[in-house]
């Protein structure tokens, strides 16, 4: 920082610029906000400011490097199990950028949209089913309320793509307080068509807006998946001595392109709290399959022949079959196809209780239902994978936790996995133990030689102590792009 | 620049560290270097380095940053139609990375190479081949002995993937002399698998070092196609009214997913130069189909029913077809195929004559055979696309050149387009009459809204002269990662 925070002064100024509907600086609202289904905290923090324009996001940057005050940016602010809107420092002030909830545009033969990061899964999934565009959105099995924009930049994946390879352009205020926009969003306006290419000319950098705190993103043009003639969900199930086969056929589907879609391969715990049975077999995987009705057809028979051998069973689902079908089959299937639901939401509130003490089954950190995410990336080498799992399980047994365990294979080579534990937020040595298991779990993973894709606020102090390369190149880019440091200080960056 | 260049401190310094062998800077030495198949030139330039390690390029860097001599770096120097070996300007050492030329690791079952810049498509193909390994190069068009890093990190692109596409992470020497490698390579010795997954933990930046002058790219780990059972080259030819439909066709069979490789579509100018024929439909498109061979025979059937109606033949070739194929099949086979050879710059040699006066057609710019490269992104859209070569062709026209135009749809949404001129650099009125085409054909495209995917040094500072907004974002990050701009001043930058 170059100037010593002054804080009076900017709470002033964005009182000033925003209005005091949209600056929240009582310590009872602050304490509303800060609440996390992480149980992060206490964290000190300076005010929480809603503009709902870019024009106001730019000043609201310029007053943060007036006055030496940094920013907290989040979209709608359900990074859960990662730290929700909890800062990894005191002394910044909440950026919620819900009120920039706009959807600019809509290409449905180039298939794409402009968005703003108040833009949630339900609103741009419920635009396009309306028009009756033949177009689906490429959801995750987070809340409907979550935004697209803010879980693309942080390189979430979704049930179709990964969802940072939705993204074709970015928008964003720097950290200077300059306006960018990337490829050919940043061309002169007589340019025909900007969003149908997203290198543009010259250094590609949507890349150094994922993962980062160098600006505010304000819009991104995201990718949407084309409807075909036909879709199928398959399901496929394994007992665990099948694994390393299971993980290494898979990679083979994907390597020979049979499999053109993200896989998920979820264990007993986390498909138990979505179904009305109470029993299923170790691993479930599950995946969509999309083409020409002749395509789908004949992608059924050679996925049947390389699946049925792992001893499972082997399902592929249409729309007819979702009449009466279990709640976990028909939640899966909709994500499949574009329609964000509470499937996964209500099956965390199965965690603890039967949910019924849940308000609001959107705003999960004012449950009591705790969840801490572990999200180490896993080379698609079954070997290597079992070792992972065993690893993962003896950590958590050594807490008495039994961990939730999504193996996500992206293509012939990596796995984004998640491990959920869970825990009540109201009983103070549950969440001792739970943040104490989650430091095992990333200290353990680490030390045998496994790296992660995205990390939670507490543990990321962990991993930037230890690469420090990487790192210090990302530092070279924060004094350049964000020379006063008042974007996010010490997310996916050094403190 | 925050020095007065000293050339004699630099060349003796250069000279102490590499020795004499590895610095040229007698005048004639670096005339032959500079002679360019795109005739640009004079240019002023101050010795020629060549490095054979890391550590060597590390060294050259901060001489270059001591003394105030900018480098040019390239790889093997073949960047034809775009430049050559030739700077923007003036007062530059070339910096020829062609002795870092090892592979030093290839892993067939993730199917990638870990290269260095002077590794060209024929030693890593024949290193390939040799050892009988299940993956096959994707190769371009160019010269056998060109660079596979150059061109990716340049965003060409292969006749199979997309060349920057290919890249799983970049090792560079910053213009502040400090070595980066992205992503996980980048993190500490003790990880297991690195090279499995692009993205890494934080800022994704491989984009950064693509079509930019931050640093001198000394290794990439790359993609590597997988062989699969089958592999067909689908070859459509339609007539010059079917173009629109042609387009839109192609752009719906990416859209439903049966391509799955980029096409090429070109003209008859461009077709007749390779083939013994001397009659060619108006287009010819060519691609590769790949899978099981189930996969292989279901798509042929999908493929031909949606080609047919176009108008002109529907053709699929196996390795069986090509005994006494003509010489365009068959080396249009093997480059679907993997196998890089000199079908194109054969036919380059047919422009003006027979070829029979080239020494060497590995070494076009030693000859008097000049091409200049004119590259437009267009959306794929059929009526724009009609639209774009008609203004192409009535501006070559106008300089009475014939143009020979490739169209590449690379995927549902955008052409990756080479509009090539032809003319004879020992011949100054048709070097000055190609020149003002290529300058033409530049202004003429920008002013009706066209972009360009990349672009020739005599045109980069007319396209930075436009899009300001763009090139100032790229001079924070230049002013960061070489604040003393010794890489390659004025290539996809400002000057």
């Amino acid at each position: 920082m170059t100037t010593t925070p002054d804080h009076a002064r900017a709470i002033g100024q964005w009182r000033d610029l925003l209005g005091d509907d949209a600056v929240t600086s009582d310590q009872d609202g602050l304490d509303a906000l800060l609440r996390n289904t992480t149980a992060y905290g206490p964290r000190s923090i300076v005010a929480a400011l809603r503009p709902d324009s870019v024009d106001d996001v730019i000043t609201v940057v310029r007053i943060a490097r007036e006055t030496g005050v940094p920013l907290y940016p989040y979209s709608t602010g359900k990074n859960w199990g990662l730290g929700s809107r909890v800062p990894p420092r005191d002394g910044c002030a909440l950026l919620d950028l819900g009120k920039l909830n706009r959807i600019r545009e809509v290409n449905e033969k180039h298939h794409y949209a402009i968005i703003e990061p108040g833009v949630t899964q339900q609103q741009l999934g419920e635009y396009l089913r309306e028009r009756g565009l033949r177009l689906l959105l490429n959801v995750t099995g987070s809340s409907p309320k979550s935004s697209v924009l803010g879980n693309a930049i942080e390189r979430g994946t979704g049930f179709r793509n990964h969802r940072t390879e939705d993204v074709r352009g970015v928008e964003v205020v720097l950290g200077t307080g300059d306006l960018v926009r990337t490829g050919y969003w940043g061309n002169d306006d007589n340019i025909r068509e900007a969003h149908h290419y997203k290198y543009g000319m010259g250094p590609y950098l949507d890349g150094l807006f994922t993962q980062s705190n160098y600006g505010v993103v304000t819009s991104a043009v995201v990718n949407l998946v084309p409807a075909q003639e036909a879709m199928r969900m398959l399901m496929f199930t394994f007992p665990d001595p099948r694994l390393a086969d299971a993980i290494d056929t898979v990679s083979g589907l994907f390597r020979d392109r049979t499999l053109r879609s993200i896989v998920h391969v979820f264990n007993d715990k986390r498909i138990l709290t979505m179904s009305a049975s109470t029993e299923s077999a170790t691993w479930t995987g599950v995946t969509a399959i999309d083409g020409s009705a002749a395509y789908v057809a004949f992608a059924r028979e050679e996925l049947t022949a390389a699946l049925a051998p792992l001893g499972g069973a082997v399902t592929f689902f249409s729309q007819e079959d979702m009449a009466g079908a279990d709640p976990m089959v028909d939640g899966m299937f909709r994500v499949h196809s574009g329609e964000s639901n509470s499937v996964f939401m209500n099956g965390l509130y199965q965690t603890l209780g039967d949910g019924s003490d849940v308000a609001d089954p959107d705003d999960l950190d004012a449950t009591r239902y705790g969840m801490l995410a572990c999200m180490p990336f896993l080379p698609a080498d079954g070997p290597v994978v079992t070792e992972a799992v065993e690893l993962v399980e003896k950590v958590c047994a050594q807490y008495d936790l039994v961990p939730a365990i999504a193996l996500n294979p992206v293509d012939a080579n990596a796995l984004e996995s998640v491990i959920n534990v869970y825990f009540d937020t109201t009983d103070a040595a549950q969440v001792r133990n739970a943040h104490a298991c989650s430091a095992a779990l990333h200290r353990a993973l680490y030390e045998d030689g496994f790296r992660f894709y995205r990390v939670d606020i507490a543990n990321m102090a962990y991993l930037t102590g230890q690469d420090t390369p990487v790192w210090a190149a990302g530092e070279l880019l924060k004094n350049a792009l964000d020379p006063d440091h008042v974007i996010a200080p010490g997310r996916y960056g050094r403190l």
